[in-house]
């Protein structure tokens, strides 16, 4: 039973958002017609906003509402120091760790021939165009240690194989707060080969 | 860290909606960004077209985009049963069981004295004056089985004393599918209080 078209139509779009099924479509919908009109109308212009002003940065494909991205345009950050990541949540997650203040470049996928997703596919040709000009030294790859994500990153280390970089990758090992017990066999295994000096003072 | 000043508007926008915590957020952007512009207009245009088309029926109080609701126009309807509901959501629920062919009178919430909400800010006086010039003969309370929706039950009961009305609520027992090991004591307490004549046939 539909009450209303509109409102019929609205459930019909937010159902096709992910994770929303018929249930919390519904409850979505009716709490969009219960919330104030200006209140509601600055929800879809933030919506509308996102899908016309951002685009990707020209220079290392984040999200960017300019030409360069607020990274690309800092000249405080280290300019001899790529980090590469899959996608712009990616380079979320290793900006919130404050941990790092080079530059990055974000492939926007994996390789991932089940998906029809091949090199050519992504910003792979963008990053050799990248290290041919710019005065990178060590380049980081920070792929998910997926079967997908390894084979992307073996990809690019056989490309960068003719420049003279460093070439690293992520530590793998039991995360912060982690328990043994419940950490998987091949986790296990790589802090074990990872493993490092003892240090009294934690870094 | 935000990516671009228009995404995190967006997912501050949408942290509002419930159940929406941050990680959905930005699951939420991250999907809107990602996917075609006519079809994230095409969401924008239904949020806004919901807040600006539905109002509610001057007689029912149900949702409508017109002045009457498509139930209260349907004369195909019986004219002599009026079914009380808490909100439109709850007519939906009635509606969809295709057990009832009355019509209905939206209250708007229920009477509940913690959160300021007394009979006064419910459509009761609406319902009262709907009895006086309405053919109604009975009244069916479908309110929630809650310490509210018992309340505003026999709030309106008693103002209905005054009308030669038959008056009558939704049968409480165990749910279709139910299974009693799970049911709760206060509902097989309804359940045997409401026992009927066994019968062959399901009703």
């Amino acid at each position: 039973m539909e009450l209303t078209p509109a409102l019929a139509r609205l459930m019909q779009e937010l159902e096709k958002l992910p994770g929303v099924g018929p249930k919390t479509a519904q409850r979505l919908a009716f709490y969009i017609l219960s919330r104030p009109k200006e209140e509601i109308l600055s929800l879809a212009r933030a919506i509308i906003d996102v899908k016309e002003r951002i685009t990707t940065c020209r220079r290392c494909f984040n999200f960017s509402e300019e030409e360069l991205c607020t990274i690309c345009k800092d000249m405080s950050r280290e300019q001899s120091t790529l980090c590469v990541v899959a996608d712009p949540l990616d380079l979320m997650a290793v900006e919130s760790s404050g941990a790092y203040k080079g530059l990055y470049h974000v492939l926007h996928g994996v390789i991932s021939p089940l998906d029809g997703i091949g090199p050519e596919d992504l910003r792979i040709r963008e990053l050799i165009e990248r290290l041919k000009c710019e005065p990178i030294r060590e380049v980081i790859l920070a792929l998910n240690p997926t079967v997908e994500g390894d084979a992307t990153a073996h990809y690019i280390a056989e490309l960068l194989k003719p420049f003279n970089l460093k070439l690293t990758q992520l530590a793998m090992g039991i995360p912060a707060g982690g328990d043994l017990n419940y950490a998987d066999r091949m986790t296990i295994a790589r802090a074990l080969i990872g493993r490092r000096e003892f240090s009294e003072t934690a870094e």
